[in-house]
């Protein structure tokens, strides 16, 4: 079972998907928790360049394709093998990331972006996805209140993030069997147990 | 004018471009020499990435999508706003290196590779494109000689390096006004003769 959690910054995807191998470990599954970008040792390179806040002169084309490469590395190296042995992976972003961040949020052409993303993943698609939605003033204070290091896709404007959110709708509303909405604005015990309760749903089924 | 040089590790590609650098600066014209994968601040470090030894779980799919990362960069970054301004970008490897690489060197499918392709350039096509053929296993012989650092490409099989070979033969073959093809198992004063020739007919049309 593929799990991916997508939301904007500050709607607390690490905690939920730390929360959530815990419970499901005690369950006495087998879990995976890894992210995107990064994940392997290769994508953890992309990841430093991508996130690198000096890195100002990064064009949307090259951003996405560099996304694109940790993702190809993060599924055939790891993801792939472990549903093989039936595992369980929680992924901190995946390729609705791209659709909403480099498309909706960039304006990169959409088909585009699918047929790259296709080729990176080789087709595989989340069995479920969890988009953590929070309000996106609200969500970059939470982030900057909590002391964490502001990457270089925080530094983006409040209208790009209104764009990536509006983005996540849609395609949440496009794949309504796949795409559960969280509303994330509440305390964290709140959330989890919402998603304990899908998470436990979908296994059951 | 985009002019670009494909061709096998130790066809002595570097040697030549500084010195057509320096034949054309001397006739007056303003040129940039640059190179793939780099080229660029975010291309330098793609280019770490892509050339590390340690990497060696590096997947065919990643590979593609990180050579194309740093070439959107820098066509978006260095090359057509060169370009625009009337200079000449000589560009040590570009998109052909893909095709035969990542191609017909690795088995990736080419209508994919076209297509990413054309999204990280643009559709940018070079004027000319002078591949420097040397025999495979003479190229690897003299690389080692000369003391250069061997990169992860390097490490390949002569297999590999000879299927690398025919590709360039093929792209050579299926676009004759683009492709010169020059014989580069000779002393490097008679091949930059050639390629000078070459480049002053281009220019001279």
């Amino acid at each position: 079972m593929f799990i991916t959690f997508e939301g904007p910054e500050g709607s607390g995807k690490t905690t939920q998907i730390q929360l959530l191998t815990r419970y499901l470990q005690d369950q006495g599954y087998s879990v995976i928790a890894t992210r995107e970008p990064g994940g392997t040792p290769i994508g953890d390179q992309i990841r430093a360049c991508l996130h690198d806040v000096a890195n100002t002169a990064m064009l949307p084309a090259a951003e996405l394709l560099l996304y694109s490469a940790s993702r190809a590395q993060l599924v055939g190296e790891l993801i792939r093998p472990a549903l093989s042995v039936g595992k369980i992976i929680l992924c901190d972003r995946y390729a609705d990331s791209t659709l909403a961040y480099q498309g909706y949020g960039r304006g990169l052409n959409l088909a585009d972006l699918h047929q790259i993303t296709r080729f990176a993943t080789g087709g595989l698609q989340p069995d479920l996805t969890l988009l953590l939605d929070v309000d996106v003033e609200a969500g970059l204070a939470r982030r900057q209140r909590g002391g964490q290091e502001m990457n270089r896709l925080d530094r983006e404007t409040v209208a790009f993030h209104q764009r990536v959110r509006q983005g996540y709708f849609h395609l949440a509303q496009a794949d309504p069997a796949r795409w559960v909405v969280i509303n994330a604005d509440r305390p964290p015990q709140l959330v989890q147990a919402e998603i304990q309760q899908v998470v436990r749903g979908r296994i059951q089924k």
